[in-house]
C-alpha cells in the first residue's frame, strides 16, 4: 500500500514540479516573490531582541515534538517515492526520518536557543581626533539562500541558525525530501506565525525544478548570500550559476604528515582515528604522507593496523617496497577524496616536499602534521595553506561543535568571509556606526 | 612631436594586444602563467617577517622616487595617445602623473612601511575539554587580482597593500595607461628583487585584451579574491564573469535624512559639506530627505545655500512646492549616482519612511541621519542597511584614512568579508591551528 502511495505521490510530484521550460517564467515569478518577502522579513528581524527569538525558536522546537507523527507521516511518502525510484539503501537512511531523528531536530533548536546570539557585538570602538566615535557592530548578513539534498534535518538546522542571527532564510530542499521539508518548514511557519515571529522568516521553495535554484543564486537584488550543502556536483553547479556569493566546501582531501621526529606510537593512534573512525565525512585523512626516515618503522605495522579494520591501501613506489602487495597510488589518488575506507600512502623526503604535497593536491580544509620538533611545528602551521592546521591531534576535530562554537552549518573551505567551521558568528557582518556632533569634512 | 610618437605607440598597441579571437589561446597562457608564478611567490610571501617586507617596501619607495623621470616619460606617450584618441579632458586629468603625483605615490608607500603587519596577529586562543589549544590566526589571502581603470597611481597603491599583507597581486590595468603602469611595476619588480623580494610577488598583466581579464577572474586554482576599480560599468562586467570571488562597491547612494529633531543649523552644515566639498566621489550625498515637519523652515533656506554654489536640485512635489522652480524628481533620481553638483529632494512623513526610502534605493554604502532624539538615533543605526551610519556627521568620511585605517584599496558595500573600507586588514584572512598532544576523536 505505501510502496504503491508513493508512487502516485512521486508521479504527482514529478508532473506538478518538473514541468520543464513551460513553467520557468511562473518560477521565476515564484522565486521572485520569495525573495521580496524575505527581503521584508529581515528588515522585521533585525529588530528583533535575543529574548523575543530564543521564545520563537523555543515554540518552533515544542512544535515539531508535537507534531512528530505528521512529520514522520510525509517522511513516509517521501521514503515510499524514493524506494519505488530505487534511491540507495545509503541514501534512503540519509532520508528517513526515526522518531529519534525528529527528536534530535527539535533538542537542535533548543541548543541553539542557549548559545550566545552574536547579532549587536561591538566589535571595535574608537574615537576619531576629530571627534567622530566609530563604533563597529556584528548585525544580521540579511536573506541566506540554503540549497541542499536528501537529509531534512537541515531544514530546521539551517532555518533556526538563520532565525537566531536575524537573517531571513530561503531553503530549496531536494526533490526525494519534498514532503518531509514541506511538513518541518509548515511546522516552524506555523508555531512561528503564532509566537509572533515576521511571516516570511521562513520560507520554503515549492517547486523542485531546477530553473528554481539558477533564479534563487542570481537574484543578488533580494538574496545576500548562498550555502549549498551535498555532493560536490551540487556544490559546483550552484558556485557556477550563483551572482549571489557562496559560502562553500567543495571537499575535503585531509592530509596527515609523519615527521621524522615523531612520536611513532602517537602517529598510528592519530592515523588510525583520522582514517578509520568515520569514513565518509569530510574531515576524515585521505591521504597519509610519511618522512623516508621513520618509514621503515612506521609504515609496515600502521598498514597493518589499517588493513585489519578493512582499509585498502595505495601507496607510491617507496610504500609499495615497504608493504608489500598494495596498490598503486596514480596521481588521480592525491587529489581523491575517497569518503571510504581507502587511504593513499606516499613517502616524502623530507617536511618541504610534504608541505608541497598538501598545498597541491589538498582541499585546504584540516591536515595534521605528527612532529616533536617545535620547528617543523612552526613550519607546517605556518605553511599549509588550510582552514584548520594540526600538530599532534586527528584531523577528526574540525567541527563546530568540537571547536566550542556550538552549532554549525557546514565546513568553509573558502578564504574570503568564513574559513572553517560555519557558525552563529559566521552567519553575520558587520557595520560601522558613527557618532558626531556636526562634524563635516574639511 | 610627442603627439605623433604618442599615436604610433598607441597603434601599435592596438594592434599587439586588441588581435581578439585569433590569439585567445596565447592570451589563456599567459595569464595561467602569471597565476601559476603568483600562486608560488604567495607560499614564499607567507614566511617573510614584517621587517623584511617593510625594508623591500621602502626600496620600492626609493626606486620610484629615483625613476620619477623615466615613469613621467612613459606617463607622456599615454597622455599623448589618449589625446589622439579623443579622451575627455577629466579622463585625461585621472592619467596624468605628475611630479607631485609621483612622489605622492612613494610617500604612500612610505604610509604603508608604518602601518601595522596584520598577518599572524591571534584573533582568538582557547582550549577545548579534551585538551586541544586552538588559535585563531590572521593570515594572508593568498593572491590578488585587481583590475582598474585610468589612475596609474593604482598599481604602486594595490602592489603596496598586497604586498604588506604578504599576498601576491596580479594587477590588471586600462589600456589607456599601458606604459604608465608598465614603467611603475617595472621599477616596484626590479626594486623587490635587488631587495630579496619573492620574484612574482608583484606582476603585471601585459596584454590589455578582455580576454584576460576572463580568464583571469575565472582562474580559480590560482587567484584567491579580484578587486575590480573603476566605474560601475567595468565593476558589474567583472562581477557577471567573475568565478573567484570579487570585493565591490558598484556606487554610492549616499543619504542625509534632516529630522524632525534635528539641529537645522548642524543640519546645513552636514548636507552642505555632504553635497558640495566633493561632489565626484562615492561618499558625497545624491538624495536628501526631509522630515515634513521642519521642511518649511529648513528646505528654502538649505536650497538657497546650495543653489549659490551651484547645485541643482532636484525634488518631489511637495519639494518643489516649498521651493518653486526647480525641476521634478522621477523615480529614476533616487537610484541614480550623480557623482556631480546635483542633489534629489524628498519629503518625508515620518522616520520610517526615510529608512525605507533609504534601504529600498540606497546603494548600502554610507547614510546620515541628524537629529537629537536618541529615540530617531537609535532606530536609524538599527535599521539602515549600510556598511557606514552616520549621527550627526557628514558621510564624507567613509574613508580608510578617516577612520583611522590607514591606506585603503576601496569602499566596499559588499557584505560578505568586507564591509566599509578595504584596508590591510580586510586583505587578510584567518586560519585555525589547532595544537594537541596525541587526542584523538572518541
Amino acid at each position: 500500500m505505501q510502496s504503491s502511495t508513493g508512487i502516485i505521490w512521486y508521479c504527482l510530484n514529478e508532473f506538478f514540479w518538473n514541468t520543464g521550460k513551460h513553467s520557468s517564467v511562473s518560477i521565476q515569478q515564484e522565486i521572485h516573490e520569495l525573495g521580496r518577502r524575505a527581503r521584508a522579513a529581515a528588515h522585521v528581524l533585525s529588530r528583533l531582541e535575543t529574548k523575543e527569538k530564543n521564545r520563537i525558536l523555543s515554540a518552533m522546537a515544542d512544535a515539531i515534538d508535537a507534531r512528530r507523527a505528521s512529520i514522520q507521516d510525509a517522511n513516509h511518502l517521501d521514503l515510499a517515492a524514493g524506494r519505488a525510484a530505487g534511491l540507495t539503501p545509503a541514501l534512503l537512511d540519509r532520508l528517513e526520518l526515526t522518531g529519534a531523528r525528529v527528536q534530535a531536530m527539535s533538542d537542535g533548536l533548543r541548543v541553539i536557543v542557549e548559545l550566545p546570539d552574536p547579532v549587536g557585538e561591538v566589535l571595535r570602538q574608537w574615537t576619531r581626533p576629530i571627534g567622530i566615535a566609530i563604533e563597529k557592530i556584528r548585525v544580521p548578513i540579511g536573506v541566506i539562500g540554503i540549497i541542499y539534498e536528501s537529509r531534512p534535518n537541515v531544514t530546521a538546522d539551517g532555518a533556526a541558525l538563520c532565525f537566531k542571527t536575524s537573517n531571513a532564510v530561503i531553503l530549496r530542499g531536494g526533490k526525494e525530501a519534498v514532503h518531509s521539508n514541506r511538513a518541518i518548514a509548515d511546522t516552524l511557519r506555523d508555531a512561528g506565525r503564532e509566537a509572533g515571529c515576521p511571516e516570511d522568516a521562513i520560507q520554503l521553495v515549492q517547486s523542485t525544478d531546477r530553473e528554481g535554484v539558477r533564479h534563487l543564486v542570481q537574484m543578488t537584488e533580494f538574496v545576500d548570500i548562498i550555502i549549498p550543502r551535498g555532493g560536490e556536483g551540487l556544490i559546483r553547479a550552484v558556485a557556477e550559476q550563483a551572482h549571489v556569493p557562496v559560502i562553500k566546501h567543495y571537499k575535503g582531501v585531509c592530509h596527515t604528515y609523519v615527521d621524522a621526529d615523531a612520536d611513532l606510537e602517537m602517529a598510528m593512534s592519530i592515523c588510525e582515528n583520522a582514517k578509520v573512525q568515520r569514513p565518509g565525512v569530510c574531515n576524515a585523512m585521505e591521504t597519509m604522507l610519511v618522512h623516508t626516515a621513520v618509514a621503515p618503522a612506521f609504515l609496515p605495522e600502521m598498514a597493518g593496523r589499517l588493513q585489519s579494520q578493512g582499509v585498502e591501501l595505495r601507496g607510491d613506489a617507496e610504500a609499495r617496497r615497504l608493504v608489500p602487495g598494495i596498490k598503486e597510488a596514480t596521481d588521480a589518488d592525491w587529489e581523491e577524496e575517497y569518503l571510504d575506507l581507502i587511504l593513499a600512502v606516499r613517502i616524502v623526503p623530507d617536511l618541504d616536499a610534504a608541505i608541497d604535497h598538501i598545498n597541491t593536491f589538498g582541499s585546504h580544509h584540516s591536515d595534521a602534521i605528527v612532529t616533536e620538533s617545535a620547528g617543523a611545528q612552526a613550519a607546517f602551521t605556518q605553511r599549509i595553506d588550510s582552514a584548520a592546521v594540526y600538530v599532534n591531534a586527528s584531523t577528526r576535530f574540525t567541527d563546530g561543535a568540537e571547536f566550542g562554537m556550538g552549532a554549525e552549518i557546514g565546513i568553509s573551505t573558502d578564504k574570503l568571509h568564513a574559513r572553517g567551521p560555519v557558525g552563529l558568528e559566521e552567519l553575520t557582518t558587520y557595520k560601522y556606526v558613527i557618532l558626531g556632533n556636526g562634524q563635516i569634512k574639511e
